[in-house]
């Protein structure tokens, strides 16, 4: 067991940049981190608490720092932005054990590397921990910049005509979950679980995002489909119209789904934490966008602003009942 | 009882600014804030977590996001700094809870406005709520600036023969905190109960620290004197000695101790969450550090780097022993 500000210490000694780093007049030590100027326009902030955005039973701690990381780089790439350093806010019932902090950071490690990100300019630059008075629970702050200083992509621009695109399978991580959750998953549940328990940012698109006009409007998916389109319906003032036979699952998924006696569908619209973007883009982003493996799972339209609706495998439309997943 | 993302959007709608804000490009609405260029390189982060940080015996909600923006506003202050916009964190045990949300922004309102500050400046500009699995637990990061663009007061800019000084009477948060503990705290402990539960912070102290060329370097006050004066000793590498007689502390505060049968030294030099300021200065600041209330409480030196000591009420000298009050 070692000291509060040894705690600390420890961790920004693993994950902060040894020396002056461009961007950053002042890093962990003092009472606030200092950002030099017009490095780091972008920031965000995420949070999961255990038993509530991880389990014991499925993640290993240096999951679950993998995971912080990767949640806030998810919603920098819903920015068109490229990720900078990040400060943390760690609330642990132990808060001075070494072999948690020790494998918080190697997570987080494992993030960065996984993600192609230079330690030198994703590198912790302050934080705060401190005793928790039950589950743990733990804050990053992720600064970022848009790729091109002109573009940042927003939840808002999106408008009637453009089509919907996902960039990789849904429902992946929620499976996972429940899988988990009932016990014995098999050999070929092994990459939901990994999935789940390390998700993997598509910051790999932003130079797409950053790069195609045609691309109007972005978000990340980690409330579930249903939800965060809603999200992007309501910010743009437009309706959506989604096709249930168009939304990409893996068959992994799909017998998972089967097993657990779940519906698919539900699991692509409601399940949280797929990571994976869904944008909203005109005729003219269509072939780079597919080739890119995005899939186009609908339409937005002029309709009542954030209404949602979907168009089943027969043909039937009705409105979207299916909420996005909610935490709590 | 709210949806999550309303539970959010509750609190921003009343801690944000309603327009746009010179310095943030993008608030509160989109997966990350975005701050325009060369506005707030300054950037803090405080947490505070129920049952650690406060007891609901002693302090109601109000009271804590009260202490959590003053907190934060303390770092800035030993910067030397001025507060910018916020984001939040929070993980709450009920966190569609409309009386807790309620009762939170209405203290970081309240700490707002008796801080003199501008809520078009100082003004919410995204965060993140979800469920706590136990106590509450609720961060900030704040961001700053310089109010002399040149000069952002560090720890570790002293030297060997400066004076060191306080800004204010110590002990008396933690005082406090153990009268109410040990319940029936009485009238005239009532300012002591007060300033734990809504401490100020000392953004007063900022034009006097950012014009005054002989203070070299600052720390604020919230984990104890010695613990603090030990992270600024260290940061500069010279060695510290406190004066016991030169402590300031309040005939409360002195009562309290009395009460208790708890020494006033100790509860001086380890009592967290004073939120004065600690600052290390030369010569030439002595008559504007005196004029502005701050107390010389002892002299740096060129001994071993981070080493204190403290010379009694009858001039003996001996090692400093009393740790900095670390929560946990």
């Amino acid at each position: 067991m070692i000291g509060e500000f040894a705690s600390i210490d420890r961790l920004l000694g693993r994950l902060g940049a040894p020396g002056a780093l461009a961007g950053v007049a002042l890093g962990a030590g003092d009472d606030c981190a200092v950002l030099a100027r017009a490095e780091w326009p972008v920031v965000c902030l995420d949070t999961l608490v255990e038993g509530v955005h991880w389990t014991p039973k499925l993640s290993a701690i240096d999951d679950v720092g993998y995971k912080l990381l990767a949640c806030n780089l998810s919603d920098v790439a819903a920015m068109a932005a490229v990720p900078g350093p990040f400060l943390l806010a760690l609330a642990l019932p132990s808060p001075f054990d070494e072999r948690f902090l020790d494998a918080l950071s190697a997570g987080l490690v494992a993030a960065r590397r996984d993600h192609g990100l230079d330690p030198e300019v994703v590198t912790a630059i302050g934080g705060d921990t401190t005793r928790a008075n039950g589950a743990a629970v733990l804050s990053l702050v992720l600064f970022g910049r848009p790729l091109r200083s002109d573009r940042l992509l927003r939840r808002s621009g999106a408008i009637p005509g453009d089509g919907l695109w996902v960039s990789g399978p849904l429902g992946e991580s929620a499976a996972a979950l429940h899988l988990g959750q009932a016990g014995g998953a098999e050999e070929w549940a092994e990459p939901l679980l990994e999935r789940h328990r390390r998700p993997r940012a598509r910051l790999d698109l932003v130079p797409l995002l950053a790069a195609t006009e045609g691309v109007h409007a972005a978000i990340d998916l980690s409330d579930g489909l249903a939800g965060d389109l809603a999200h992007l319906a309501q910010a743009s003032g437009v309706s959506a119209e989604l096709e249930a036979a168009a939304l990409p699952m893996s068959p992994a998924c799909r017998r998972a789904a089967a097993l657990l006696g779940a519906d698919p569908l539900s699991l692509a619209l409601g399940g949280g934490e797929d990571f994976e973007l869904l944008v909203a883009a005109d005729q003219s982003a269509e072939a780079d966008l597919a080739a890119a493996g995005f899939s186009r799972v609908g339409t937005l339209g002029s309709g009542p602003p954030g209404s949602l609706a979907l168009c089943d495998a027969s043909g039937r439309r009705g409105p979207l009942t299916v909420r996005g997943y909610e935490h709590g």
